[in-house]
This record gives C-alpha cells, structure tokens and sequence, in this order.
C-alpha cells in the first residue's frame, strides 16, 4: 500500500494516493477500510464483535470489487480535472464499503429463523448461531445505518465526504437498497406459490440481487465522473451482469459442495426454492448465464473509445464467470 | 430513480410554500408525506401493507414536530437569502419523514419476539401479530432504507433534494441512528445486569433515545440555515429534552392505563427493566423530568435575541412536558 506524499490539506488523513488496481489490492483496501470504520463506530459488546465477525468472514467481495472496477475503468479515460483524484478515490473507497456493508446486513437478517433459517454462511456459523438473534438482528440493523455513514459522514482515515457526490450516491444507493428488500419480500412470496415462471423469477431477482449490483456499478461511475452515456452503458452492463449472477449462484447451488461454496449446498432444492436450474435445467441454465455475461461484457466495453480502458470492469466480468463459488 | 439533470425550476411540484405552525398542521402535512413516500416506494404485497399500518398507527410524531419546530425557530431569525424558503422546507419535510421512519422502524425491530416481544403498540397489535415475523423484519428494513430514501431521492410532491443540505442531513443523521441502535445493545445488556447506577442508564438512554431526538432538533436547524452557536444551543436543548422525555416515558409508564398509551403499561417492571422510577422513585423522577425540561427550555430560548423566535421550539417543549402518553 503506498502512502499519499503530499496531503491535499492539513486535515487529509493518510490514505492511499493510487486506486487499488488488483482484485486482492482491492479487497485488502476494504478490508482496511471495514476495520477502520468499526473502530471508530464505537459499538458496544457485543454488537461490535457480531459486526466484526459477519464483515470479516471470507466473502468474495463483489460489490466493492464491482465499485472499485468500473472506477477504475472511467477514470483512467476522462474527467482527471473536475477534482483532484485522491478526493475521488476516496469516495470510490466509501462507496466500497456502502455497498458491502449493505449486502452483508441482508444476509444477517435473511439467515435468521423467521427467514431462510441457515446456519452455515460465508464458511462459518451464521450470526444468529454465534450470538443470538437479538444481536444479529440488531448488527443487521445497524450495518445498514453503518452503509449510509460511510458516504456522508467524517471518517478516520478518509478525507471529507465530497457533499455533491455524496448526495448522489445515495439517491442511487438508497432506492435500491430498498428495491433489495422488495425483491426478498417476493423471494418469501414465491415460496409460498406452487409454481413460478421465468419472467417472474427475473422480476424477484432484478430487485433481490440486481438492484444492488446495479448500485455498485453506477457508484463506481459516478465516483469517477461517469458521463450520461457512460451511466447509460454502466446500467446496460449493470441489468445482464447482475441476471447473469444470480443464474449462475442457482447453478453452483446444485454443481458445488458446502464446502467450496461456504454455504449449504442444496439448499434452494431443499427450501422448494424458484430457481433458473429448477426452471430450465444445469445446461440450458449454463448457455443463459454465458449469454448474458456477454451482454454485460459487450455493454462494459463499449463505456470508453479507448478499449483498453474497460479493461478493470472486463476484467471482473470475466472472473465471476470463471467463479466456482 | 436517478439523479436529475433538469433544472430545480423545471421540474418544482406544487406544494405547500408556507411550513406548517400548529401541531396538528405539522402532523397532517407528515401524514400527507408518508402517504405520497409509500405510494412512490412501489413495494411488494405484503411489505407495503406492514409499512403502510405502522407508519399511519396513532403515533404522536414527537420527533417530526422537533424537526418542524425547531425549523420555524430559527427560520423565522434570517438566513432567508440562502436559498428559496420553499426549497428549505422542502428538506425539513424530508427530514421529518426521515426521523419518523427511522423511529418506526425501531419500534417494528423492537417489538419482535426475539427481542422485546411485544403485542400491542401504538393502539394496535404489534406488526408481526398482524403480519408475520418475517414481514415484521423486512419492513424494519425498508423504512430504514426510506429514511435515508427521503433525504436524498427524487420523490413525488417534493422539489429536487439540495444536496448540500441533504449530505450535511444524513452526516447528521446516520451517526445517530447507529447509536441508537447501540442503545438498544446497552438496554438488552442492562436487562441481563442485576443493578445499575444512573450514569449507566443515562448513557443507555443518550443513545437509545436521545440521539434521535438531537439528529430532529439537529436536522431542523440544518434545514433552516442554523448558525454554528446557534446549533451549540440546539445540541444542548436537544441532550436536555432527550433525557426528560425518557425519564417521563418511565413514569408515564407506571402512572398511566394501557388504553391511554397504547401499549401495554407497567411493561417496564414486567421485563424488569432498569427505569429512572425504580431507580429513584415517581416523585424524584418527576422532579428531575421538569428540571430537564426546564434546561432545554431555557437553551432553546437562546437561539434568537429576538425571543418570540424561538417559541415553536419552546411551545414543543411545553407541550411534551405536559404529555400524558
């Protein structure tokens, strides 16, 4: 990690002058920034212990990745004048950790008894199984509120929340966030209903799982100056990558082990859960998962005239295609 | 939805362009807010029902009235050529919607079995009695999701968030909507503790209630363009009141009838909970209630030279004093 040589202020904090540009370089800044920001939470025991256990367990950090990528991929193209990058960069980071925190109290609350019930996430026992399910829920709780502190407020070992683009990441971020918990809300209602067709399973998971890839990419964009068309591009991208994800967690759900995937294999079979497998089968499933990711491919690609710089969010495309958990 | 492009002058909604003076004149212009925010959230079945039935319940929206209150206090002072008043009340109409929804949100979570596990609320049965848990939980969810929605988004019959103000709103907000969330860590932490001083239960209840009650008085003053001593008086008002009203929760909640609060009365002494009654007695406590009240009371009155300025914040302090639920 390289130190910023030059603060831009007397209150400019320490932090890194040059965006991550590998995905462990990127991961290894969120994390930094996850323990910094629980630190400074002051949290009492032992909700900061049940927050610090859901936010370090070894996810794949796709969303951050996602944040991360598609800045990288816009600001390498345009937009250096408007602010000093550091200033943007840092924003990027703040958005990273938004969504991430965001995903993760979905998780907590969509593990608990009155939900889905598990007991395996992310490789290790769910929070409620740890702790207790007052505690998860209240660390679920409050990681949603920690998402929306990361924008806006002072932070250690951030510079000063940049107010304009903060506002804009959250009238982003926040509908949906909201549109997540409506896609889970249909989720519970599908399982109540015998059967399901395809264009309802697409409505549940643009909303359960789209909505918050879709804020991350554009959040991304937005961090780097992302013009109109690039936003248009960003969101073209968003729509396929965002299905294409889903389809394919429903194929490694019934292809993988518990132990690759960190998380009950089967269980979506074993919930009687609307699946694209259930639907149309591991192969038919797999053609569809390959042709939207290259929709979201082509879309990614076509955000700057200089090809080599799409590059970061190609990049990323590519490998949740090769993912294997 | 997405950021705007258009210009605040094409796209400004009819709405009301003077802020409201009278109590009730503020809650009717709150429930015409929550009303249009609902029907724009475009939620599923039964997510927008719950949220429709916890969010219209006989609430007396104290914390609403503390943003309008407080606007009327100091926006009656100066600062009038900052910005269009309209557009200033606009973000106080917001920041109200915000804290009543994050207050709600926090009673839903509250009343769920694995916590307080609570029947009646508001009048009515609890809404994972009327619901289930799991609807329960996600429309906690959501309205904390439209809290921070209601500050930032485009929405139906509001003109354009500012984003300046809105930034410097949640900056405000979300620190102290996470520590009211580690208040309730502190409270259920309490619970399992044999004896507690009153240091301890105060800084329970400076995160659990009052830091909701200093982000309205806070947001209000935000909305209305308060000075930074200005804002020093609002923070010491709001630290007094929000310790009186807890302190007056307490004793309300073992002088009143059920039928009068509209949830079940001496539900403190049933959890054993560690109330500033049972710490020092009904007649103590009231003592100290009115001496806190009299504390914020007198800083609220500081806030202008012109002394009727601060009179809706003083007359809201009164009024809760003489609250009987």
């Amino acid at each position: 990690m390289t130190v910023s040589v030059l603060p831009k202020s007397a209150q400019a904090p320490a932090s890194p002058a040059r965006p991550a540009t590998s995905h462990d370089a990127m991961r290894a800044q969120l994390d930094q920034d996850i323990a910094a920001l629980l630190t400074a939470a002051d949290l009492p025991s032992p909700l900061l212990d049940a927050c610090r256990y859901v936010m370090t367990a070894s996810g794949k950090r796709v969303r951050p990745l996602m944040v991360f990528s598609t800045f990288a991929s816009i600001d390498s193209s345009a937009h250096a004048e408007q602010d000093p990058a550091e200033s943007r960069y840092d924003m990027a980071r703040r958005a990273a950790l938004a969504v991430e925190l965001l995903h993760t109290y979905s998780l907590v609350h969509d593990d608990l008894p009155c939900m889905d019930d598990d007991a395996l996430r992310r490789g290790q026992p769910t929070c409620h199984i740890v702790f207790d399910e007052a505690t998860a829920l209240l660390a679920g709780d409050v990681l949603q509120t920690l998402a929306f502190e990361a924008l806006h407020a002072e932070l250690p070992t951030f510079r000063p929340s940049d107010a304009l683009i903060a506002s804009r990441l959250s009238a982003v971020f926040a509908p949906r966030a909201r549109r997540m918990v409506s896609g889970q809300m249909l989720d519970l209602n599908a399982e109540a209903s015998s059967s399901i067709v395809q264009s309802e399973l697409e409505a549940i998971h643009r909303d359960k799982t789209g909505a918050l890839i879709e804020a991350a990419i554009l959040m991304g964009g937005i961090c780097a100056g992302a013009s109109d068309a690039q936003q248009a591009a960003l969101i073209e991208a968003a729509k396929a990558i965002g299905l294409a994800f889903q389809v394919q967690d429903d194929i490694l759900d019934v292809t993988m082990s518990t132990d690759d995937l960190g998380k009950p294999a089967g269980s979506d079979e074993k919930l009687d859960k609307s699946t694209y497998v259930k639907l149309m089968g591991v192969e038919t499933a797999t053609e569809y998962a390959e042709s939207l990711f290259a929709t979201g491919r082509a879309a990614a690609s076509t955000i700057s005239k200089d090809s080599d710089a799409a590059q970061p969010l190609v990049t990323l495309i590519d490998w949740l295609w090769a993912r294997k958990k």
